[in-house]
């Protein structure tokens, strides 16, 4: 066999996905509780599924034939009027937005556009694992900047200050935030935005939960003033129309990278699948977006989230953590029993997985401010296995504890 | 606005996706007749869209929810039954095997798995124009062996063996191809796979159309002895089983080829589409896709090459070109007519469009041999509009007559 790449050994495997192949294997296994992965258990809309079958009976040629690489042009211009309705931006849907295969593709497209040899990208510690590897593919570098529970998880604008340097190129933000669940504050974006504009460095914003918000409201930097031309606008229908299946999502950006970003998608995907998006111009109207995450995703995501706050004080009391504002995440300082118990985040998650079937993801995946927590979703199980995972791990903690 | 990436300038626009979002945004002007994209027009069979409609009905949440980054492992098991059946080779469905988003991401992935800066690629000059800017990005260089349409559009083993350097990492073989319709002979696949292994160089074997063959037999390098550790197989569903716009296709390769895929796979697309791999576990039972080839794809699109063939006898008679036993194209020398109206292909194929709504690809476009030479694609318009298209052309180079 001849020998592979070096970029090869440089990649790293995402650790959750090694996870998610573990449960992909155990599917069956009914025993397992997942708080692992981020995939909403939701079915999506019924007029989505509706405008699927109809597809299928009346257009099955159409509707699963090729469509350009920057996506249905019906489906950019719907795009474009939720942007102005939510963030109050305009986006000419021919030039400035094309449809990617999920965030995932976007982020690096996104990275791919604009990252040269040794440009630094700052992330916030912790933060999502799929900006890494991303980065080092498009030659970037990586520095970080820390966010902690004391702080309710928002990073500091001096800490981001001191980061900044003549190589800088890029912010990520996040927000809603995974894995820690907090919503940017306005004061945060403010000074990221100046900051962007004075060093000029580009804003990616990662949107994935734009809409799972509880509490509070999101905030879009791209609605700050002189803002839009710093920021690269990444999204996904996975979370907020529960499709995570179908691989789709877009982004927003100035009409340079877009222009990027499509030609170099042409030997990434070549196109996003036209199925799912002829299907998704129905989640755009009548209110069905709206609807749908005001009616089904929120109060169900809600009311799970609100257990699961319940069982961490009542079984955990001295885990520290934050009630996520929005996305699907607790981020849990477990140091208070892992210290106890001679463990690292790691260590428990394995044997947790091992002795007690519960899924929960180290946090030290997440950057090294995540050690000693662990990240837990509570959108993949519903409400009765959620308190029964809980239990399970407070049965499991105790047993240290003799 | 901050700068972009010095990669940008380096990637080029395929030109056949600037013609698809062209005919993407005329969909609606049936008066164009094209010859131009190879997108199946046929549906895909009617067991799959059943089962689509069965999924969707019965399990929503599960069909259109994530799966692992390999893909289901059943339809991996199926994939590789189908390779014993018609290649005679054995891969293991657990570590040789992957789903990928069609075989765009394959290709992508392939090279970033085994390019490092400088490596050496080889390509038939014409070939398929989705190789060289993948090549590009991950730092390979490329060099190429002519086809010639006196011997049938076969490649020269002796012109291969002049190519190979001590950079030769890979040999990439498209059969049967496109532009030009060709099967590769077992002689010079013989010679590749011994080339292969003396200079220990890997070979991309892309089988695209391996399933559209009108004539003899597709030649599968994986079955000649000792082959299988040198050839990374890519592949995809849009062709046999006409579901372009799902984006599915799959790579078998050695395990270690496998493994590095999967990492950088997290990273492009996460995981392919879920619901459409569902559909394709009924593409494999009861005989459906070999029925659906025999009964439905192959002798539609046959009877469309053969009227093409009379027709380009008819109205073109001093164009050469070879009757194509596989894949969708004829790859048709026009020089005997460009020179007397002292076009290009490239001005052809533009006045064509403007002058008389017929789409043709100029053969410039897949390497410097194919100068002079358009593209036609026989299976994306029936028959009677064939007849139109090409009595069009007729008129259109009689108009220069006069």
């Amino acid at each position: 066999m001849p020998y592979l790449s070096d970029r090869v050994e440089l990649i790293q495997m995402s650790p959750i996905r090694m996870i998610a192949a573990l449960l992909d294997k155990a599917r069956t296994r009914k025993s397992i509780i997942s708080f692992g992965g981020g995939a909403p258990s939701l079915p999506p809309p019924k007029e989505l599924v509706d405008e699927m079958l109809r597809l299928l009976k009346e257009m099955p040629a159409k509707a699963l034939g090729y469509c350009g690489t920057r996506g249905l042009p019906e489906l950019r211009e719907l795009i474009a009027e939720d942007f102005k309705e939510y963030a109050g931006v305009e986006y000419d849907p021919e030039s400035e937005l094309i449809i990617t295969d999920g965030s995932t593709e976007g982020i690096l497209l996104a990275f791919l556009s604009i990252l040269n040899k040794n440009d630094e990208v700052i992330l916030v510690d912790p933060t999502y694992l799929g900006y890494s590897e991303p980065i080092k593919l498009a030659g970037g570098r990586i520095v970080r900047i820390p966010a902690r529970v004391e702080n309710g998880y928002q990073p500091d604008p001096e800490s981001l200050k001191n980061a900044i340097t003549k190589r800088t190129k890029v912010f990520v933000l996040l927000s809603p935030d995974n894995p820690t669940g907090r919503i940017i504050s306005r004061e945060f974006v403010k000074a990221l935005v100046d900051l962007a504009q004075d060093h000029d460095f580009w804003i990616i914003y990662d949107g994935a939960y734009q809409h799972i918000v509880y509490e509070g409201e999101n905030v879009w930097p791209q609605s700050f003033s002189d803002a839009k031309n710093y920021i690269i606008s990444v999204h996904t229908f996975s979370k907020e129309a529960s499709i995570p299946g179908l691989r789709l999502g877009y982004v927003a950006a100035p009409k340079e990278v877009i222009s990027a970003m499509e030609k170099l998608k042409q030997y990434t995907s070549l196109a996003p699948d036209t199925f799912g998006q002829y299907a998704l111009l129905k989640f755009y109207e009548n209110d069905v977006k709206k609807r749908y995450l005001r009616e089904v995703v929120i109060p169900t995501y809600k009311a799970r989230r609100d257990l699961m706050a319940d069982l961490l004080r009542k079984y955990l009391p001295e885990a520290k953590t934050v009630v996520p504002k929005g996305s699907f995440y607790f981020f849990v300082d477990m140091r208070p029993y892992l210290e106890k118990m001679g463990r690292s985040d790691k260590e428990f998650a394995n044997r947790l997985l091992y002795r007690k079937e519960v899924v929960v993801i180290p946090g030290s995946y997440f950057g090294s401010m995540g050690e000693g927590h662990v990240r837990m979703t509570f959108v993949s199980e519903p409400k009765e296995r959620i308190k029964e995972g809980i239990e399970r791990i407070w049965e499991f903690v105790l047993s240290y504890a003799l």
